[in-house]
């Protein structure tokens, strides 16, 4: 016998890699915070001692989500500016309250609040993109959740830079040293835009990101207007510009991607680009339905991200990954464009992928870290079983997660979570309501 | 001091009517299963003495859920054909289990699990169309959930009727006698859809229709293939035939109208045709998205339906509300299109007017039925709060609903079914399952 940090026998187990595999009547053995072996129930009590057992009687296991664009901080504007055009959204809403509220404290506490609705949702991995990159970096560890954070770029002042060259200074800062080699946290670039950087900006960019050899991320094409405007403005499409100045190549998170020509989704496809879809967002800011069905055909890595809970109101994985589904189906005209497993997928391996992580996490594989959620289908509205996959994604709450590994800690035990204080954190996220309720009057 | 029977102090009240007003610090008082007042909560301590008082300090207490559109007994076959075209899910999913097992038995449990599944997502009240409709009607009252009970009319023998002929004389057995004047059971005619019925068909049922002042269901242009079918059969769109058969009037509750052209929409506009919008299985067969905002611009009244499972997966009219806000943005380019209060309405009002019961439930006014719910925001995902109703449409899920009354029945008291055996019911559901199962190979 040998000894083991824990079993975990689930009902059904989909490891999503290897495709299309349900396991049943399997454990999944974890040592060290890694996935160790995945091995008949009977074999894994002749073979292993473990000093924690969990069984899961009703429950399907998975990969934890992997959630490639968010805001975290941004949580604590949930609901601040409903029911708005974008522009207005930003102008009498998100701006004035970021240009008086963003600061270290504010980003801590809602990236705090944002980690802990990621866990209770099944999320063990996200791409962060905000004010204070280093905070959200230091607040994911102290949370132990896996992050890539990425370090804004823009060209205008904020509490956190003043100008191109010392956002640049600082993300260097950042992406150079604390983090090379973390269990948990990689970082990136983030510049927010096409239109938030001049040429030089980006050249510059491109070189530092070719000389530390770290990937980009950038909101890319999420509005009619963006491409409209750009091409007032110097005469290119946002695409074209970024193809032109080198930001296009397998290195690139490409963000919500909703409105592209045949041309440029060959473009990508040939890059590498990897694209992250956050089709609630783009849905709720009137920004149009991704052709998430065309980029997939042409063989382009499609990930998920809940987009920040300011603009999509929630960070919601299981309901970003049902909705994937849904428009895939609807907007291809084809009920087979993305089945359950595919949406499953997209949710935890091609957003590890979209990351550079699919080394580390996205599937139930051994040597890779123990990202896992746990969903218990015995509810009503899950009833009755057909196909467990199938039941997961069209008809699974975030409340059903009541497990949540990451590098094998038990960070979500039967709903409770384990290392967060949520009292205290709602006090405080209603502490920063009241102050930017107020600044919008 | 006046008695009352029950006193509901929620943290918000949302009436829905008169619109646009959350009332805090007031009192809903219920008796004889009527809203009887609405009043502030200090002046309600002084006036009534209730037998029961409920506090619900993080809540918001908003009217029960109207479901306009579903098949409860297919509940039963939730996930027993996912991501497969329609003709498919029909021909190899479908059609062999409803031939082999549609039965008194299996509408019954079916029904319950539809039930049982929508008191704990907060409707009240529902609007279905499947066969042994006496069976649908007597669970619902059995249970004591309000119903619109429609009752199918084809052609062609099944396990309930052989012809044409029967079907209309045991639908009219039904809407004619037992239910008149019911407190909760109100029903209609439910011709299946314009190819389902012969001209004489639809003719007899008008005549029968007007003759008993029975209101009709019917799918409407629920896919192209749908209307390029009918052309080929019959040289006409369906819309057109049922407008020369005298169908189209305002006592028609037009399921889906995913593919209208405007000068129908006008048609119906002028002839106060009432809408079920069904997103989620529009979006789940592939169907499309139906032009909710063109139809409310042209003054026509939209409600929401869940349709059955065994499309959409669930019966949950909060993520339905927030689809049917969500697509609408994204369709009609427009952020402002259908904002969540409009959409809470929707889900409400606009439903009880679309089965003809707007004087009796759907908003929170004296004189209405006491059909309520509770939802709890104090959640990590709904929080801070800075306006309940964009957090209750945008961020709440099934789980959030605490407490449900029907006619002033506590049927959902703090999450826990009230009369409902939910082991015996998944019992019965799994023996469903497992013969399903096996008819599908």
């Amino acid at each position: 016998m040998q000894h083991c940090d824990t079993l975990i026998a689930p009902r059904w187990c989909v490891p999503v890699e290897p495709a299309n595999v349900v396991l049943t009547e399997h454990a999944v053995i974890v040592n060290d915070g890694r996935i160790t072996d995945v091995l008949p129930l009977a074999d894994a009590h002749e073979k292993y001692q473990p000093s924690v057992t969990i069984e899961k009687p009703h429950h399907v296991l998975i990969p934890g989500f992997v959630n490639t664009h968010t805001h975290s901080a941004m949580t604590l504007m949930r609901g601040l500016a409903d029911d708005m055009p974008l522009e207005v959204w930003l102008e009498k809403g998100i701006w004035p309250v970021e240009k008086r509220w963003v600061s270290a404290e504010m980003v801590r506490d809602g990236t705090e609040l944002a980690i802990a609705e990621m866990i209770t949702g099944g999320t063990t991995c996200f791409s962060d993109q905000y004010f204070f990159p280093e905070i959200v970096a230091a607040t994911a560890v102290d949370l132990q959740i896996r992050a890539m954070v990425g370090t804004p770029i823009i060209e205008f002042p904020t509490a956190w830079a003043n100008d191109a060259s010392e956002y640049m200074s600082k993300a260097t800062d950042l992406v150079h040293d604390p983090y090379i080699d973390h269990p948990l946290i990689s970082t990136c670039f983030a510049p927010h835009s096409s239109f938030a950087l001049s040429d030089k900006s980006f050249i510059d960019l491109r070189v530092m990101a070719d000389q530390l050899d770290v990937r980009i991320q950038i909101h890319l094409h999420e509005t009619q207007s963006e491409i409209d405007t750009a091409i007032k403005r110097t005469g290119k499409r946002p695409f074209d510009r970024l193809h032109e100045l080198g930001i296009v190549n397998a290195s690139l998170l490409a963000v919500h991607c909703v409105h592209m020509s045949d041309n440029e989704i060959e473009v990508f496809a040939k890059s590498g680009v990897n694209v992250a879809h956050c089709p609630r967002s783009n849905l709720k800011l009137a920004s149009g339905i991704a052709p998430v069905t065309k980029y997939r055909k042409q063989g382009i890595n499609v990930s998920i991200g809940t987009d920040g809970a300011a603009s999509s109101n929630t960070l919601d994985m299981l309901s970003e990954m049902r909705k994937t589904a849904l428009l895939a189906k609807a907007s291809a005209s084809d009920a087979t464009a993305i089945s359950a497993a595919q949406a499953l997928r997209m949710a935890t391996l091609d957003g590890a992928a979209a990351l550079g992580l699919a080394a580390e996490t996205g599937s139930i594989e051994p040597g890779k870290w123990a990202d896992l959620s746990c969903v218990d289908l015995n509810r009503l509205h899950s009833q009755p079983v057909y196909d467990p996959v199938s039941q997961l994604v069209y008809t699974a709450r975030a409340d059903q997660i009541t497990d949540v590994w990451i590098a094998g800690r038990h960070q979500l035990d039967n709903g409770r979570l384990m290392h967060i204080d949520t009292d205290n954190l709602l006090e405080r996220s209603n502490e920063w309501r009241d102050r930017f309720a107020a600044s919008i009057g």
